[in-house]
Order: C-alpha cells, then structure tokens, then sequence
C-alpha cells in the first residue's frame, strides 16, 4: 500500500495542472456558495451508473489509479487564476480561496478492475462541499473514459477465451485517451498493447512489428520480408496479406523456415483465411508458427473466431470506443450534505426529483453478495449503517475500499494488482454474465435502506 | 501565417514529448528500413476515409492546429530512448537515428474546417520513408478524434438552426479529449464550452452557471437562487428542475425580477417543458428571460425542439461521442515511394491489395467543384498533374494548402479562421447536405487519373 500525501508527492508527475480539467459551472457554484456562507458544509458525492449500457451484463471499474495521480496535480497556480480572473469566471475572494486548495476530504471507492452495476455506489467523495464539488468533472473524465475501455475490453476477452489479445487502438482515439486505453485493456485482460506511451508511463508490455507500408516500401515482398527477419529475427510476425496471402505465407517460411514467429492476417473473412493458412503452414512444418488475427475485430467477431486456429487478436477501433459504449454514463451527485458549516453537524440525505434522472440521498457502502458456492447472486447496497456481515450471509464481500484519508491518497497500487483482481471479480460472476448477447444485468441490485447514512469502512 | 520552425518553436509549448504517441510497428519497420536501406526513399503518405460514418452526408476536418503543435514536440529524448533501448524494442543504431529525429518534410493538407468525403486525400506527408512512417499514429489519433467530433458538432449546429449551442461533454469523454472536443465543437459553430482548460489552451468561450448540487446543498431552493444571484448577478442562468419546475420559476422572477437572464431545464419533456416555463415566464412579464434546454440531446433531439420556444441548447455525451460515431476511420497509407535513397528518384504510385480495404495509389491533389451558382457539385480528386482550372471548369476550388514545408510549420492559423472556413465551406454544400436522415455522401468523389504523380501546390 503506497501512503502519498495528495498535496506534494503524486504517484506520477504529470507536469501540468489538472485544475482547469473542469466544467466551469463548479467554479461559479463555489463562488456563490462561498458567498452564503455554505461552501464550508460537509457534503457527500456519490458516483454511480443510473444503468448499465444497453445489454451489457456488467461495468469495469477503471480508471482509479489515474485519478488518484490526477488529484495530486489539482491545484490552481498562477497561470490558471490569471485566466479564471481575468475572464471573470471568479472573483477575487474566490482565487484566493483556490490559490490554497488542496484536497483534504477523504474518498472511498470500489477498487480499480472490481465489476460494478446500476446503483453500485462506484465512489464516495466526502468533503466540504467546495472541497468536493470542484471534483466532478475530473472524477467523471477519469472514470467515464476507463470504465468504458476497460468493460468492452473485458467482453473480449471473455470472448477470446484464453487466447491473448493485442489492444491497437490508439490511431482511432485521442492520443492521450489512446494511453489510458492501452492500460484499461490490460487491466482487463489484454496481453499488450501496440501503444509506446502505455509501455513507458504504466509498464504496459508492448508489441508491433510491421504494416503493409513496409512491403509496400520494398521493390517486392520478398525483399521486405528478409529486411524484416534480418532487423527483428524469425520469431517475428510477418504480415502476409499486402498482396496474396498463400503466395506470402510460402515465401515467408521458405525465408524463415519453420520457426517463423507468427504471420499476420489483417482483411478478408479471416475465420476462412485462418484456416487456409493454417494448413499451408502445416504442409510446410511451421507447426509452431502462429497466426495473429487483425482487422475491425470485436468481442462479437472474436467469438465467431473460436473455432479457427487463430493463435492471438489485434484489437483497435471497438476497443477504443468502447464497442458502442464509448463512455460509462457515470454521474457524480450529492446524497448527503451539513446543515450548516459546524464540522461536527450530521450530515442528512438529499436527492433532486427530476423526471426520469432518480438518484437515492443518503452516503451508502455496498457488498457483493456470494451464494453457497461462492457465485454472486446480488449486489447489496445501503443506505443505513454497514451491514453486519452475521446477519445478512456468510459471504458478503466489502467492495468500497478508502483510496484518500484527510487528503492523503492511500490507495495507490500497482496495475498488475486491478488486473488481477478483475479476473478474480469476473470469476465470481454467475455464468450468463459472460453472455454476449444483450440481457439484464448479471446480478441484481438491492438496495437496503437501513436508518442514518452509513459509516464507511 | 504564421511560419514556425517545427524543431525550435512550436506554436504551444505542449511541456512533453509527443514521440511515444505512436504505435510500436512503427519503430520497428524504421528499424528493419535502416538495416535494408530502405529507410531513406522519398514516400508519400496519404490520409483519407474509405467511407464516411453510415448515413453521413459529409465529414468535417479537424485537429490540424493541435497535429501542427504535436509534430513540434515529436523528438524522441533520453527518457524516450532508454525505454526504447532497455526494453529492446530499438537497437542501438536506431536510437542514435531517433535521437536527431526532426520531421524535415512537407505536408499538405486540407485546412481545417473543411468538409471532406470518402477518398479526399485530406493529408499528404512527403519525406523519406523512416521520417514519415513514424507519424502515423499522431496523425491518425488528432485528426481521428477531432474529425469525429466536428463532424458530429456540426450536425447539430445545422440542426439548431442558429440557436446557439453550448458544448458541456467533459465529464463523458477522457479528461485531455475532453479540451479537444471543445475545440472542435467551436470550430464547427458551437458558441462555447464547458470545459475551462479549451478556454485557457485554445480561447474558447466558456459558460457554467449551477448544477442541482448547488440547489440541494442548501437549505432551500429559493436559498439557492437567492445565492447565486447574489454571487452571479440577475444575468445568470438559473436550473430549475431540481424539485418542481413550475414553482422554480415562479421562485426565480420573484427573486430576480424580469431582467432574469435564463433558466434552464434538464429533464423531463424538454419541448413541453419549454413551452409552459415560457408561458409561465411571460405571463409573469419576464419575456427577456431565456429558456436553456439540455439533457441527452443529439443532433435529432435538437431538431425534434426547432418548434419549441427555447432559445439554446446544452449538449454532452452525443456530442464528445460523436453522435454515434466516435471515430472518422481515417487511414495513413503508402501510396507513392522512390526505387532507391536518391532524393532525386522519381516516386512511383503504390497500393495494397487486401481484400475490403481498397487504396488508389499515387499522390493525389484535389478540388471541390462548383456549379454555376456557386454549390459543390463533385469532390475531384486528382492523380495526375493538379488539374488545369481552365479546361476543368471555372469553379474549382483548389482544396490542399501547405502546412509544413522542409520541416517548417506555414499553416497555422487562428482557430477563429477554421471556423469561418467551416461555415463557409457548409454554405457551399448543396441542400441535402444538411438533411439528418441517413443518405450518400452530398457531393459524389470523382477520381481522374492524369498520369504521373501530381505536383502540390
């Protein structure tokens, strides 16, 4: 566990602010509140998904330890007041308050690569309201984007069923979203990444080794090829379709014989192609050689994939966009807040009534309910105070964990620990949650309403 | 125009190194090139879009400014190369040649805010092979993303039909998207912006007033509206629909008298909604005050309201998403290159041949032409010498400009500038361009095949 004051040692440095990361409206609503004497009022932020994407049996939580990096780097120096006043978004009493901030409310949340559902209270974000409020937009950014990636990434991985899959979108996104892509899809599952910046910043493992470019550049494949084996060596991956794929393939083993690495088909129906090019490499003796699959690929195509000898898939466009999900639809909403500015007031339940948009008052924790046999049957949440474990089952697993204690974050961890604990997450699924055909959420959501707003862990 | 050496000066200092924002194929085709001698040939890439989104009547070019600073960042530094080198991606060899890398070449390029359709070739990056290849992937992912979202903002700027539109999607994309998205939706004729960042990085105007935190956080809806006048002024934008609209309005003139500048709805029937809060406020003499509707909208939603009495429109998710298409599918290809290192070799056409993704070789000039009234009638795109305005017709609008010439930036502009050039260039569309119904591009793509390979202008 990494103990990092939020105010002088964030996880990375990411050398620019990410104060101005922020929806203006924050700002004026903390102008205002400062003014009425109400900024100062303990308050309750709760992330959450009113729902699921259409069909989607369940989210990824991702995107927590970017966040947590993110807030070490919220402040508002000089060039970000100099515009906020000069613009007069605020006023000067309000630049000053910011020159100081620093975040030192506490976070709880649901661990990076844990699954969540409609109304699994994501993270809880306590602080004054001031504090707080200027979260909303980085929080949801942050969150949003990763949860996105990371839940259609886990789909496919689920659909490729053990075979590693090659996340290669970045030419599809933003390239900055492309690195916060590449480590989502490895959260959930992905072997590697073709993305550079995703190896240097979060140790992502990397791999790529040539485009039709490259054949195209040479005055015949055969040329390329061998400038290829001769630069990466026979394990590398020979990309066989510029051209003809049976001719390609022939002359990529009779160069590299049969330790060739891997080829590469990139077009075509590529179940058929798979096997065409699985047998040719057998009637050579590439018995080792494999065959990388790439090419408008998502979890759909990689299911009807199963049956060909594809050995490993390249993944761009749909894992990039989420596979028609391209953002989680979180929100960030105030559940409970102070009556006045006394640090020690309680703090009460609020919910606005806007048609169609439900939200629950009250700061809430949460546990995975496990039947018998340790499979998921429900996610509990509630209002009141934790639930005693005695009473209400054997085996209900805590999922809010404390990520910020008084400004400090204490919920650093390393990716390979989200990775992990996401396939954990995933196996303790009933099993239609791994159908990809579109359904209800895997386990329901209950939701317990049990008294006064509850302690958090 | 501004003229910028790319290797000193870039028009925003970005603060980092913008080399690993590519994908790692990339390098290692650079690797095996400068082993097989290869890596010096003079090559043309080209950028373009097989297709537009389905049912898309044109594309909207974007993020030609942001490439423009990126590419004066593009050098690999010593953090850079030690990660390429301990993970072995690179050799030696070629990390020494990435530690001198400046892009030298020229590129053209349509300017940005210009429409574009299936096969304009809306980029051409000319240099040797190794100095181009390397800028696939920061080409593709900035022009990609912005291009997705200017033409999804572009859209619904039709569809509003001069209302005006605020961009607030930050919370529902990755939190650096987020700054380009706004950027782009400016460009494409949104009035402001959310997002403070895109207002202190690219001069976008920005807007907020309150969200229903601010109203819950107090002890009364009417104590809320009371504070934020205070704090805001009578020409703020009140949020009315946190409990009940009707008595929200009546709560808000009474506070602030008819001078009120706005309220806005977020839920509910926004059309309906709109029409009784503007009888409400007119019967209540408050005629000036302006009614902001937001919620879900897309370009329909917006088109679905033209009828209702609102006088602005917020939009998010659909927008930073772009409205169900989040990427513009826009390639990076091959399709001229030299025999040999002689920077005086001719350059002959190139093209793949996977089956599906067809590419024409050469490169390639294009024109918008236009018919006697002044609309776009065909998008001509030219393999040949660039075409004689005189025998081709007397409105051809000539469509590539330079934007870097031998590794100098000359095209940057004012984003104020791409979005006159983007209303501009609307204008000029025939009617069906801006119909939202699914349909065929609005112009059609003529391809002439005029011999060797074009000069640019």
């Amino acid at each position: 566990m990494v103990h990092t004051p939020v105010r002088s040692l964030p996880l990375v440095d990411l050398g620019y602010s990410t104060a101005l990361l922020t929806d203006q409206y924050e700002l004026t609503m903390l102008q205002a509140a400062l003014r009425s004497g109400t900024a100062g009022r303990r308050a309750a932020f709760e992330v959450f998904a009113r729902r699921l994407p259409t069909g989607r049996r369940y989210g990824v939580v991702a995107g927590v330890g970017r966040l947590l990096e993110a807030l070490g780097e919220f402040r508002f120096g000089e060039r970000e007041l100099r515009f906020l006043t000069s613009r007069g978004i605020v006023d000067e009493p309000t630049a000053a308050w910011l020159a100081d901030y620093r975040f030192s409310g506490d976070i709880w949340g649901y661990p990076e690569g844990e699954c969540y559902f409609p109304g699994s209270p994501i993270m809880v974000v306590e602080a004054t309201f001031g504090e707080a409020v200027l979260l909303e937009t980085l929080v949801l950014s942050v969150l949003n984007h990763d949860s996105a990636i990371a839940s259609a990434a886990s789909r496919m991985v689920n659909a490729a069923g053990g075979r590693p899959m090659i996340e290669m979108g970045s030419r599809r996104t933003h390239e900055a979203a492309a690195i916060a892509a590449a480590r989502a899809a490895y959260l959930a599952g992905f072997a590697n990444t073709s993305n550079l910046a995703a190896g240097l910043r979060y140790g992502v493992p990397t791999a790529g080794t040539s485009a039709h470019a490259f054949t195209l550049l040479h005055d015949s494949e055969r040329h390329a090829f061998k400038a290829q084996l001769t630069a990466l060596g026979k394990g590398t991956t020979l990309l066989v379709d510029t051209y003809d794929v049976e001719r390609a393939v022939r002359t990529a083993v009779e160069l590299a014989g049969p330790s060739l690495g891997a080829v590469r088909i990139d077009s075509g129906d590529l179940a058929a192609m798979a096997r065409r090019v699985r047998a040719l490499l057998d009637s050579l003796d590439a018995h080792d050689t494999r065959i990388v699959v790439t090419g408008d690929l998502d979890e759909y195509g990689i299911a009807a994939l199963a049956a060909a000898p594809a050995d490993a898939y390249g993944v761009g466009t749909s894992l990039v966009t989420g596979s028609g999900a391209p953002t989680a639809s979180l929100v960030y909403k105030l559940v409970a807040r102070a009556d006045s500015e006394d640090p020690r007031a309680p703090m009460r339940p609020v919910a606005k009534r806007s048609v169609g948009k439900p939200s629950r008052g009250g700061r809430k924790s949460a546990v995975r309910r496990l039947d018998g046999h340790g499979v998921a049957c429900a996610e509990v949440v509630s209002t009141g105070p934790p639930i005693d474990r005695a009473s209400s089952g054997p085996r209900d697993r805590p999922l809010l964990v404390p990520l910020v204690k008084g400004g400090v974050v204490v919920g650093g961890e390393p990716l390979e620990a989200a990775r992990e604990r996401h396939a954990a997450a995933v196996r303790e699924l009933p099993a239609t949650a791994l159908q990809l055909s579109a359904g209800d959420p895997a386990i329901p959501t209950e939701f317990v309403n049990g008294g006064p707003s509850a302690a958090m862990p």
